[in-house]
Parts: structure tokens; sequence; C-alpha cells
């Protein structure tokens, strides 16, 4: 079954890498016939979104700017100017390349297209701010070096930005924005993906201001008055395309087993409790469906977590399988996998992992003592010695994990 | 929809009474019209094992034993002899009482049938030794003490017994015997409920002799020979029928459901992992289905386990809500809800709980801080403030717990 469960992965990952995601939004598109467009492509994916929006929309693109990650970009687009810049935290060259893509856009008219490609890395890549830069940068580093977590960083950014939360929608104007969005955040909170540079903001002042409060971060005069403006509430020029979520990881998936013979059955695309205990739920709901008279594939995509307990080797979906191995014990023709899209889980070379019927007798001829290193968070190391590595090898794209019970029957 | 979840939740726990199981199993069998006919009652639903045998049989019955915890017999039965005895050790009216059993079953002839009513406390109560008292309850006594788990001190105390493993069975021939067992185990594995008096022992002498060099169990010569011994493989004089498991409960519940109008799925009947990770797991399936054209109920049934870090006070299935609460805070007609079949939730007089999309306001605005409730497994106090306890009282029967959701649309 394993060889089921590679084909259901890879073809998953091929649909969700950040050029299908372009080219299933375009199929989704109109553009006016007449008037310019302009492509403003900005994330650690822009490089190849930008070559998607390359390929299909050729000569109608009249001029266009990749702003990526340094070692990002591939090479020379036609009619784009292409610019690498600093991440996780914004520098001089995102600065300069966000100001090219504001000079693009802020001359165009109503009949003319902003066909805007966003991906994640798009918070620090695409930047221009109200403040000095020194004081953006400053409260960036103060922010990342906090305990805040990724929505409540975006909260402060984004209010410090001359692009985000809404405001580059609003540079584009009177020109109509077409948002082609590859989301890499649970739930695809459109506000939070890059700090929602085409989206109305819903975060509030007393928020921002609260979370710089709790983490003690230094704000200049300055800082403070632009966190206690106002944001953009509402946009009207803007079409969003979500694309390229766990989502379509799921219904890649599915399609796929269907095609190999299973009823697909999505269970959840926002998965987010401890790996483990997933894995065991997992391996529960497969021996319920032992019975079944057809072959059954249950997806669940999201993000799990691991705390730390072991000293071990291992990543998010290594330990959902091994976890899952022990309850799928005495089944028949039962496997349950789990991988990371981006093709790294944890700090591994692994994707993931595969256990199936036979895993906890293969473990024990191989010597690995399940319970110890299951607690020791070494799932990595035990997998390795029963062939249960799911590698993929980084794949250029990221859009959360994917777990998949397979029942054959 | 928290009269859908009471009344999903009453009619599975009245589905699940053990005199319900004894009605069903009686509904499949057909006794022979001559030969006589003994009803052996084992467990801790005895007497109302027994009862329902009497209400249905009557004057079918030759005669009858009803052998139970103390406390827990009702009152005479028609035809019926009625003991209590120790329980969770044997003494010296488990062996008294289980004496009487085995002389009426070893008179009987080959036209003759045994009906034989077990539930969970039968390891206890229905005992005859093969070594002297004292030892039997030594050996009890030090397994229970030790940290081994059930299926271990079954493993061992099956062996030194003259009805376990089989053995009762074989003492029932040539007569026939059908078993009606209510289960308490997940998965319903019959050569371990109660020891499974009727029923082919699975287990080895080596098995059993590692148990007790693992957890230092002092042994008598008598009793390392008959751990030794060879347990019965094969047993052709019985029936098994399995009744009131959790299995019942999920049955039963989904039969509910679907007559308020929900399309009910079953997830898995064995849910075994943490408490707290199962309420997020099932929350996530929630949100999932939000886009549902049709009204939806999950269900999940088994025992998840509580590691109490703090010094609250709750419950699995009342863990299970809470930590279910915040998933759901943005869902529509949503809810969630677990409780235990037996009416008693962890060491509370709550049988559960129940959360919806309205729960994490209410626990705002109450002034509980969810997170710290939640981590100091404190969830029966968190519920209490929002009307989010579910209270049965004991219900006098134990299948395990059950987790639903329910999507109205």
């Amino acid at each position: 079954m394993i060889e089921d469960a590679k084909r259901i992965m890879e073809a998953a990952i091929q649909d969700v890498m950040p050029a299908q995601g372009v080219y299933r939004a375009l199929d989704q598109i109109t553009l006016p016939v007449d008037g310019k467009l302009v492509v403003i492509a900005a994330g650690k994916a822009a490089w190849e979104m930008g070559r998607a929006a390359s390929v299909r929309l050729g000569a109608l693109i009249d001029e266009g700017i990749v702003i990526t990650k340094y070692g990002y970009s591939k090479g020379p687009l036609s009619r784009f100017e292409i610019y690498e810049a600093g991440h996780p935290v914004p520098d001089a060259n995102s600065f300069l390349a966000t100001s090219r893509a504001l000079a693009m856009v802020e001359k165009l008219g109503e009949k003319d297209t902003v066909l805007f490609l966003l991906s994640g890395g798009g918070s620090a890549l695409f930047e221009y701010p109200l403040v000095p830069e020194e004081e953006l940068i400053s409260v960036t580093e103060q922010l990342l070096g906090s305990s805040a977590n990724i929505v409540e960083i975006n909260t402060v950014r984004k209010r410090l930005s001359a692009v985000k939360a809404g405001r580059f929608a609003l540079r584009c104007a009177p020109a109509h924005v077409f948002s082609v969005v590859l989301s890499d955040v649970i739930g695809d909170p459109l506000d939070m993906i890059a700090s929602g540079p085409a989206y109305p903001d819903l975060s509030t002042s007393a928020q921002a201001l609260d979370i710089c409060e709790r983490y003690g971060i230094r704000l200049s005069r300055e800082s403070l008055f632009f966190l206690r403006e106002r944001t953009v509430r509402e946009i009207h020029n803007v079409t969003t395309y979500v694309t390229g979520s766990v989502r379509e990881l799921c219904h890649s998936a599915c399609r796929t087993a269907k095609g190999l013979g299973y009823k697909p059955v999505v269970l959840t695309s926002s998965l987010g409790c401890e790996a483990r205990e997933a894995g065991r739920f997992l391996s529960s709901i497969a021996r319920e469906y032992q019975d079944a008279e057809r072959s059954y594939a249950f997806l669940a995509g999201g993000e799990t977590m691991v705390h730390v307990k072991g000293s071990g080797r291992g990543g998010r979906n290594q330990e959902i399988a091994l976890a899952a191995a022990e309850g799928i014990a005495r089944c028949d023709h039962t496997c349950i996998f789990s991988f990371a899209s981006d093709g790294v889980d944890g700090p591994t070379d692994a994707a993931g992992g595969y256990v199936d019927e036979f895993t906890m007798d293969a473990l024990e001829k191989a010597g690995v003592h399940y319970r110890n290193e299951l607690e020791n968070n070494n799932s990595y190391e035990a997998l390795k010695k029963v062939g249960g590595l799911l590698m993929t090898g980084p794949t250029g794209t990221k859009v959360n994990d994917l777990s998949v019970i397979l029942i054959r029957r």
C-alpha cells in the first residue's frame, strides 16, 4: 500500500505547487481586453508565481515585478524586474523593490489591471514603512524575539506599513486588483497572510497597543501615532483567489485516492492538536472501518504540534505516523501516513512517515522499543529502521501537512 | 441544541442498560423445546441481567443463580439463588456461589441449555480457585497493588482458576451454553471480560510467567505449576452474544440523531487518546462541515485519558468538551458533547460536558480564563459556570464514553 500512499502524496504536492495555483486562478479570471496589465509578485514563491503568469499571459503583461527572498530567484523573466530582499526582517532591498511596485501601480487608470501574486514571507519582502526604516526594523526584530505569535506580530507591524492592511489595494485604485493568494496559514485568514496588502484589516488599534505593552516592545512616538491610526476597513477594487491552501492539498489527495478506488472522506482541513494524539485518534478511526465492504481514504489536513520532551529526532508527521502504528497493528490492508507539503518535517530530511499493520512487528524485529522511542520524540530513527520514512526533498511549496488513512478492501 | 444532545445521550444510555442487552440477545436465541434451562448470571450487572431473563423466560427457567457484588442485589428473583460476594478481590462468598453454579451445570445433559449472563466484575465474583483460596487472594491483591494493567492481571489469575479462561464452558459440556456478554472493555476482547469463562484463552504460559516476574509477584509452587499448564484453546459448546458495548452506545446515538434529522457518521468506537486532544480533533472536524448543506452528527465512542497536571476538578468527558469549545467558537449551530455511560465522569457528579459556538463568549463573560482552567484540569468548575455540565446520576450501566458533534443546518 505504500505505493498508493506515495502516489497520493506526490500528486497532492504537485497540485499545490505555486505555478499550479496561479494557473487555476487565471482559469477563473477574465482580464479586460483594453487597459494595461501589471503583475506584482511578492513572497517566497514570487518567482514561481511570476513565471507562471509570464508563461500563461506572455505579451499581455505590460510590466511586472518579482520580490522574493535572497537566493529564491531562479533567473530573469521577460518583462519583469526581479528583486531579492530580506526575510524574516525586511531590509533596504524590501523597501526599494516595494517602492518600485508602488510606482508601477500608482500611475494606472480605471481600465487597468493589477495581478497581485502573494505568497508566504510577504510580510517582510513586500514592505514600505510609514516610519523611518530603522524604526520598522527595530520593532520587527523586537517582535520576532518576543514570544508573540505570528498573528500578534502582524497586528502590530501592518500599522507601520504603507502597503499592508489593505493599503496596497488603495494605492492601486482606480485600477482593479486580482489578488491570487498562496495560503500557508490554516483557515486562510486573508488579513494575516503577508499582513493582507489587498484585504481589509480586521484588527484594532487597541489590540496592537495591548500586544506592544504585553511583550514590552519599545516604540518611537511616530510609531505610536500610526498604531493609533485607523486601518482600511473596506476595499472595493479587489477580487481575491485563495489557492494552494491545505484545502487544495486535501482535495487533490481526494481525487487521487478516488482514482485508486478508495472512497475519500475529508475529516478536517484545520487539524491542530498534539501530533501523537492525532495519530492515536486516526488509528481508532482506521479500526472502526475494518469491516467496511469498500476501500476508504480518510484525510486530515492541518498542522499539528509536538511538545518535545525527549532528545530524539523527528517531526510532526513522523510522530503522527509512529503513534498510529500501535492502533492498526491487528488491522488488515490498512496504512496511515502523514507528510509536510514543503517536504521538510521538523529538523529532518524526511517529509513524513508511513506505517501499516506490519509496522509494529517490524519495529520489534528491528529491536526498536516502541513506547520509549515515541516518548523520546525519536520518530525519525524508529521509522528509518523499518522503511517508514517518506522522502521528497524540499518541494518548493508550503501549505501545511496532510495525514491519510487508507483501508483497502 | 442542548435538547438534542440530551435526547441522544438519554436514549443511548437507556439502550445499553443491562436488561435491554439481555432482551436483544434473547431475541436472537432459539432455545431448545425439551431439555433443562439453567441461568448463571455473574458480574456487577448480574441481578439486572438475571431479572431480564426471568421476565422474558419465566417458567422456562429450571433454576438460576445471580452472583453479584455486595449491595448490588435488588431482592429475590423467582427460581434464582442470589449471592453477593467480594469485588475486586474475590472472597469465600465468591467461591461458595461459584461452586453452586458449577453444581447446577455439571449435572446437565446434551439436550440441556445454560444461559450465561456475564458482566464487568465477573473476574472476582465468578471464581473457584485451583489453588488454595488464600493463595488466590494473595496473588490477586499483589497484582492489583502493582502497576500491572487489567489485561496483565487477568492473564495471570485466569490460570489459577477452575472457571476462567474457557474452563467454565468445559464444565457445562455436553450442555450448550448461550453466553451473553455485557462488554465494558473497549474492543470487546472476550477472553478478557471477566477473564473469559466461556471463551478460548488466547494468552500463553510464557506471558503469565513474564508478568509475574516483571511485577515481582510471589507465587506458591502450586501456583507456578498451574501457570505452566495449558489453558483451553478450543470450545465447541458455546454461542456468544456481545451486548451493551460502546458500539451499541454509538449505534443507539446514531438512531436517535437520525430521527432528529442529522446524518450520523461513526468515526470510531475505540477512541483512546488524551481527552483534550480528542476535543481539539473533534472541533477541527466540526469546522470542516460548516458549509455542509445538511445536518451532521459525528460520533466517537471509547475511553480517553487525562494525564492530570493541574489541581482542578473534572473528568475525561468534561475535558473533551471544554477543549473543543475554542475550535467551534465561530461556528454556526454547532455543539460538541461527551459523556460517560455510567453517569460518573471522573471524581465529579457530572456525566460529562456540553459546549457550543456560544460557550467561549459565555466563559469570558463569566470571568473564566479558558486556557488556565483547561491547563489546570478544571473542566467541571469552568463548564458549571456556563451551564455546560451534563447530569444523569449513576445510570446502572457502564459501557465507556461517547463524544458527539452535532451540526444543525
